[in-house]
């Protein structure tokens, strides 16, 4: 079994070095708990609601920063794994929203976060690399950050080359939901988890940034669909999954939801276009 | 708005002659209740828990059979639509698990369940054509039947190509489910319509049938994903849907679920084959 941990943490909006020390802590404490998969918040360095490109600017960092052997050392313990969201510059001066994976060796893979949410178009530029699946001590890990989740394309690219366990770093903002009802990103995430016989981690973010409330919705899914664990009052989601369990995509003897794919007639999916020939009244 | 309706039968196995008639009275009594668009459950005229090949041969019918002139008899007084599942023989003597789109006009498509489902794949012979979308006086449908529903390729496809309502007749074998959850394709149907921005109409079936019980989860799902409907205690579940609201694939003025799209980065969905290189303990 492994232990996964969504750390719902509330990052200080340019706060850099508070944002350091408090993810740090908050993955060290997991390990010290028993975690070999810790996952922090989307932008968990950086903070979110930035006012200005320059701002965000102003708190980018590079997968060299110190921070990252920080996140090494505190996984080591474990031989664990560590995944979160940064603010990134690269060299050519643009920012990314980026998220590093992180063992005891160090950043063994970055992913620039493609699917843009709203106003992060105007702060960051899109990535143009498909999200990687890692293999870590932890497990083979596919990584994607929030809004990506509800393209269906990645996740199940990510469970076709073999992710046992998807992270999400997520900053999902406050939405009203009916009565009774899961935020839609949850049951995203579930049925994703369902389709693809897949373990998902979501890690929210909590706290109130610049009058932007968030879902604070965090949650491990195991590969069957099911919510195993969501955050307890200290924002903690944590819970111990058999991570084998991802390669199993059987239904009975006669199912198997991979091998039943029928990709030679999935090209629309790729390549069609939004087709409205009816005018939108 | 457009009313829809579906209608959560009990076909009896190989009992044609019943079927057929329960088939044509829902679809009419429907109509008459203000419906337009009418659903009945996947091989709602065969019945399903076949004993053999050749009992669903003896009850397998052709898109020229007389019971569609009745169907489109039952909508022409609204102008609308039915559509249903039926075990279909062709003149190659297999036979399909398929779905007939039926207006005033008569049969305007029929569709062969493309991903077979556990047993069904010892009777019944896969489709090997997408679904299609299909223009009706009551718009533009795009049709799966129940299985289908779990590979997101499918969906997505028939959203893509400018579907407004996916229609799914399906017979949902009965499971359990954890306390105050949904049954894992109700959830998956929720999290397509949120994902496509596409309304989805699920038709599920009701009975006994040689011993095997259904979810009976019947729903209408509106374009952003909620439940507006489930069946009642005579099995009727119907909601009046704006259509034109699943061309608006927009979430404020910076995000639209396909705009945001990047099909040049999904190769890997349609072509991977699934990648095990770690052996299952």
């Amino acid at each position: 079994m492994t232990r996964i941990t969504c750390r719902q943490l509330s990052p200080g909006v340019a706060d850099l070095d508070s944002n350091l020390e408090m993810t740090t802590a908050a993955i060290r404490e997991s390990v010290t708990a028993g975690a070999r998969v810790v996952v922090v918040p989307e932008l968990a360095t950086s903070g979110y609601m930035f006012d200005s490109v320059e701002e965000a600017r102003s708190v980018a960092i590079r997968p060299s920063h110190p921070v990252f052997a920080d996140w090494a050392a505190a996984v080591a313990p474990a031989d664990g794994v560590a995944i979160g969201g940064f603010a990134e510059i690269r060299d050519d001066g643009l920012i990314y929203n980026s998220a590093a994976v992180v063992d005891a060796s160090g950043v063994l893979a970055v992913y620039r976060k493609v699917h843009l949410w709203d106003k992060e178009k105007l702060i960051f530029t899109p990535g143009s690399v498909e999200p990687p699946v890692v293999d870590t001590p932890a497990g083979r890990l596919g990584v994607l950050i929030c809004f990506d989740l509800e393209f269906p394309e990645f996740p199940r690219s990510l469970a076709l080359r073999g992710a046992e366990l998807i992270v999400a770093p997520t900053n999902w903002p406050r939405e009203s939901v009916p009565a009774g009802e899961r935020v839609p990103e949850v049951t995203v995430a579930m049925a994703t988890a369902y389709s693809n016989h897949v373990a998902i981690a979501c890690c929210d973010r909590a706290g109130r940034e610049r009058g932007q409330d968030w879902n604070e919705a965090s949650c491990v899914i195991d590969q069957r669909g099911w919510v195993v664990a969501t955050a307890d009052e200290s924002g903690v989601a944590t819970a111990d999954l058999d991570l084998n369990l991802s390669h199993d995509k059987s239904m009975g003897d006669l199912v198997d939801v991979f091998g039943d794919r029928r990709p030679e007639l999935y090209e629309a999916l790729t390549h069609a276009t939004p087709l409205i020939s009816r005018p939108t009244l």
